[in-house]
């Protein structure tokens, strides 16, 4: 990994080289999601005698997969027995890795999780909004092609005739002109028209075929300002955008291969079942109090002289910390977003059959924001499992305030503006609401600019014998990869602490 | 499939029904490529009698994959022996397979045929021009990001100022603005410019990371004359083509996946090793003749009620041909397209773990045009194989005009303009020319649309007891694609013919 460097797109530089730890000094890491498990991987490793307390009673915290035969209990009492086939699942938390996040793809390498392709960007599903093109769904590439394309005739139209508003020389006129025929289908006076030329990007409405009847008979462009009006073209930048872009990955049968991944590494180390109460920390070291609900609900204490912790924030808000004002304020501060995730079984995977999409996601203006079609097992003629809702922000609350049956129900009604098979073709679902999810209470950190500026350096830096790492503690907040960003950084420095070289 | 249809963009409706056939009536299938094992499968089973003749040794056609220990001989003489190791390949002919190819992908899933996403678009790839940015690659996300902000900057301002050819209403005026500012990711001021928001489309200079120390620095926006100037934008362009669009599929193992699978249903039809000769024709029926040069070139013929001949039309032109002049008229016109593509092999995988590119194709303006990374074994230790140059047109003819070790060199050279690496890490290679393939002389169909209009039906159409068939004898030609349909086209309208229908 020596040749990657920030300018190559990735902040992770390899393994963290942690040498010289002195024999025998302990760490406690509070919590067993990828940012605690990478730190007691990487700490055991350099010498470091370690201990993970985790409150559920798996370890992978937020890096879930849920399967048929898994039950969800939420805050609230409701409880969701799972009922996918066999081999179907859905990642209510993460659920792909963009080609940059590099430190999770070095880690998914190093304990052996196999990868494969996750489809972000599908010029053929859909893109839908309820108040354009009479709430019909309108194919990915069509609004694609006619928003390049309208866009590529205004401004030709106006360099044409040098109505910019700066001086052009002539030899950028003719490089503009010819950009924009080119990249957007332009004709020989500049007008973008429904035509052979420009169905070889839209599609034809008669796909060319075989023998003598195979000439296809070009598509209709749709008309500027409608598609102007759509906002569709929103997504089409939403998918430019550097988390969104190509090629991005999961892992093979479920995004929790990851934390099993981490947790065949590390679970010797983990106690599971523990219900931190107390970090308390003096010059000599850390005392951790917790109940032991595995041993119903006993109080005990763990004590190190040094402690990594990445508990959630809005639980860690609720356990008392002996930290300095601005870490405890810092806990406080950091608001968490809400998130509601749908996974909705089929009978059959009609948006292949039917409409032949494969992977990548549909976009609608509704509560469900999109649908997601499954990137693995194509062509199967078995039950598929759409992500039929992915709620972030206010529709997430609103989501959150329903019973779960009431979720997919919303979650069917909404997606069948877009897919007329889905009442015919449901099987079962489940809706995870992250602000229900007992070990957590809520999806992940959302720093605004003004908190980042009051409070995040007082997270992020090691107070006494104690340092925060997790998504919250990151720049890459809500990503994986922002575990294990944080956790290296973390690491690297208590290290360098215990050393005495910091 | 019934739920397809000319709307959802393919041609294909399922396969052919063809009830009725009388028993006892014979076909002569010419060829074993995709076209004519799908006819003599499809025929076979609607009753006839079928027999395939095939020059080769090996089924399949153009549809060929190449790995270590295969031996290649053009045209000239020069014999290649494959070096790549175990698992390790390049497909010469087809590559990729778009998902509106629903013909194609119909018949993978009847036999079988197991399927992986190919990765066509990938935003970390290189875009490159010898002549712009001093020669040096840029990263396709890059150019993405600032063709699309200066874009958006030019027709915004252009806008403000009223300055269209046209009228446009206040509300249209603010929905383009709301367009131009989203999608180009402009500030306030309409301005597109290095910030920290434009990064979120091009990656930072310093990466976001985790820790105190996490903060992200915005990478620098290009100037946008040079951008146009560059018309690294073409590729942009490409890429949204309705045949480029993702989701694309590979075979897993390779593309000859394909023809192995149809040559599993129909090889005990198949007489390898028949070069035809002659092909004529009565009221009665078809008499092929032919040498047999499994029998050292004895001469031999072979009878039957009708004919599918899916001989690639060079080879075709050479053959007498018993027909009217229309049709040998139309043999004769057809151009085709001459091909090289070069398989690299490397020490190890470069261009992921240097420089975090999985699959996809980097693009350069020279002869090479273009570089592609494959879509399998990501993250593998071993050696990798890159199509480190797919020429097509001129730059074909001058390749294979060259030595298979002077293409291999000028690909090298070419090569190390965007990755330095090549020299240091260059394993083996191997370069197949098209037209010095003798069983083809080239690569695929190129219609005009002149060589259209005056031979395209009398191709086609049935010719006594004569019909022709292969992606010459489509709208989609130099796909697969088109060798399915133009089959599935030509014996529905010969079981027609032949059962008094048509």
């Amino acid at each position: 990994m020596t040749q990657l460097g920030h300018a190559a797109g990735t902040d992770f530089t390899g393994s963290p080289v942690l040498s010289g730890a002195k024999k025998g000094t302990s760490v406690l890491v509070l919590g067993a999601g990828l940012a605690g498990m990478l730190a007691a991987y990487e700490l055991r490793k350099a010498g470091y005698s370690v201990r993970v307390l985790e409150y559920q009673t798996r370890s992978g915290g937020r890096n879930i997969t849920l399967r048929g035969g898994d039950t969800l209990t939420e805050l609230g009492g409701a409880t969701q027995n799972v009922k996918f086939a066999s081999g179907n699942y859905i990642n209510p938390g993460p659920w792909r890795i963009p080609y940059h996040h590099q430190g999770l793809l070095h880690y998914c390498k190093l304990f052996g999780v196999q990868l494969e392709p996750f489809i972000e960007v599908n010029h053929n599903t859909y893109l839908h909004n309820t108040e354009a093109f009479g709430g019909q769904p309108q194919r990915y590439r069509d609004v694609m092609s006619d928003f390049t394309g309208h866009t590529a005739e205004l401004l030709a139209k106006a360099i044409n005739q040098d109505k910019l508003d700066q001086p052009v020389s002539a030899d950028e006129k003719r490089d503009l002109l010819d950009a924009m025929r080119g990249w957007g289908l332009l004709d020989k006076d500049y007008a973008y028209k429904t035509s052979d030329f420009v169905s070889l990007r839209r599609g034809n409405s008669k796909p060319a075929g075989g023998g003598p009847d195979g000439a296809p008979v070009p598509s209709t462009v749709m008309g500027r300002s409608e598609i102007m009006k759509s906002g569709l073209w929103q997504w089409l930048s939403f998918n430019m955008s550097y988390e969104m872009q190509t090629t991005m990955f999961q892992p093979v049968g479920g995004m929790d291969m990851i934390g099993k991944g981490f947790a065949k590494q590390v679970n010797d180390l983990v106690t599971h079942n523990i219900k931190v109460t107390k970090i308390a920390q003096d010059a000599n070291g850390v005392t951790v109090s917790f109940l032991d609900n595995g041993k119903g609900g006993a109080a005990g204490e763990a004590k190190a002289d040094w402690c990594v912790c990445t508990i959630p924030l809005p639980i860690l808000a609720e356990i008392e910390v002996q930290a300095g004002a601005p870490m405890k304020a810092a806990i406080k501060a950091v608001p968490y977003a809400s998130s509601v995730k749908v996974g909705l079984e089929f009978n059959r995977r009609f948006w292949e059959q039917d409409e032949q999409i494969y992977g990548g996601i549909s976009f609608t203006d509704q509560p469900i924001s999109q649908i997601s079609y499954p990137s693995t097992n194509y062509f199967s003629n078995d039950k598929g499992v759409l992500l039929g809702g992915y709620m972030f922000g206010p529709a997430a609350y609103s989501f959150a305030g329903m019973t779960p049956e009431e979720r997919i129900e919303a979650a069917l009604k909404q997606g069948s503006l877009i897919h007329k098979q889905y009442r015919k073709e449901f099987s079962n679902g489940v809706a995870v609401a992250w602000s229900r999810m007992p070990w957590t209470l809520g999806c992940c950190s959302t720093w605004s600019e003004e908190s980042r500026k009051a409070h995040y350096k007082p997270l992020t830096e090691i107070d006494g014998r104690l340092v925060i790492a997790g998504e919250h503690a990151s720049y890459v907040g809500c990503w994986q990869e922002g575990a294990i960003l944080s956790s290296v950084s973390a690491i690297t420095r208590l290290h360098q602490r215990a050393i005495g070289t910091a």
